[in-house]
């Protein structure tokens, strides 16, 4: 059997703002960075040991990681980073706040957005200097991988081949593995693992710097999942899950 | 040309209590936090943007790399880290310090150990608890790779193979390269890019936490090389290190 851990990264500032983030690269707030000491800890605690890391090409989630593995004692051990693990992109409404997005394309719209699979918002230019294409850090990679905005079905497609020919084989060879990611894109692994559909996995909400563990048989099939940390938060963040659309 | 960045972890717990190191795994102080994130500062105000990093499997630089690069808005980098770039290991005398080791060997021991090229330390027994394959990090080594103890041309016939494998050629495709290591790792590298000799190279210390620049030409031999910072522990430095042995 094998355990793999999920980590989203800590508050960060414009989860406080409540504006779309996707790519933009924000820093942690004081709070995340607690949030991530405080998740390597529970995990020493409970007895976790990572041979190997995966992250995203963005602050929020290095920096949580970072924080993790050195609460750990664990700041040497190998971490690949990709594009493919990046937030999902918000595309033209990235950076713009609820109240901003509401005024320029309608309430009605945003929640189609907000609740659909796969309706993306609308895309950038390519002259758009949102556009990933137009970041030195994403220079190396060919421009027709990069978004120019993404519903949660373009996420899930663009993350789900980097599970299976990056991740999954270091975890059937045995390694420990911990990913420290964004909202959707370990939303992404989350439906893929717990056999989620299109429309539940809308309401499924991955709670900032709570280590989730996924249990896998040797099928790679889902024995159970659960969250590490202090009961009480525990339970909510469990509930609030649970309510919000169940694994089929 | 190629520019490349050297830079030493900050202080150390045991750089402060004045002990034999090498692979023991101790964390820096606050003062060397302070260092790592100002030489990340000081590298951003100079134009410098890297890349790619490479560290050793040691906490005290990994954690160095990381604070340096977060100042500089480079967590994303990808960050290679070896054992190859490892203090060098001191053996027996691990863990001592100065006048343990005196008491125990005599000054006039202690003395050719500290200014000698290649006489190392006495060797660990394998069942040494300080001997690298008895830590769960260096597992997926191989045994016969891992020092019981080291003299500085050891060092340099263990980082060497790495430099020329791994650093040298991302250099030559036109990579921006950093490497965050150690006292002995990074003189080995200093002695094999100055063409310092044997006996020179002894005598040659690189200060804590202050990013040493090196510009070679398209035949990868040095054209000049120089610490950035304060301009005043700069010259401090930059005299230090003439005085201490010319390079040829």
């Amino acid at each position: 059997m094998y355990k793999i851990v999920l980590l989203r990264h800590g508050e960060s500032q414009w989860n406080l703002e409540n504006r779309f983030t996707g790519w933009t690269d924000v820093d942690l707030t004081e709070k995340g960075e607690a949030q991530a000491r405080e998740a390597g800890h529970v995990l020493a605690k409970e007895g976790f040991r990572f041979d190997i890391a995966f992250t995203s090409l963005q602050t929020r989630a290095n920096r949580t990681l970072n924080l993790c593995l050195e609460s750990m004692n664990l700041s040497f051990i190998p971490v690949l980073k990709s594009w493919r693990l990046n937030e999902r992109h918000y595309g033209a409404l990235q950076g713009l706040d609820k109240s901003e997005t509401a005024a320029k394309y309608g309430d009605e719209q945003v929640l189609v957005w907000r609740r659909s699979y796969d309706i993306p918002p609308p895309a950038l230019e390519l002259t758009d200097e949102r556009f990933p294409g137009n970041d030195p850090r994403y220079a190396d990679l060919p421009k027709d991988d990069l978004p120019q905005t993404e519903c949660l079905k373009d996420c899930v497609a663009r993350f789900l081949p980097y599970w299976d020919m990056e991740i999954k084989p270091r975890v059937a060879e045995g390694k420990s593995v911990i990913i420290a990611a964004h909202g959707n894109s370990l939303r992404s692994l989350y439906k893929h693992l717990a056999k989620v559909s299109d429309e539940d996995i809308i309401g499924v909400n991955i709670p900032t710097g709570m280590p989730l563990v996924f249990e896998l048989n040797e099928k790679f099939e889902t024995e159970k999942f659960y969250y590490l940390g202090d009961p009480e938060a525990v339970k909510k963040a469990m509930e609030a899950v649970a309510n919000q659309g169940k694994a089929k």
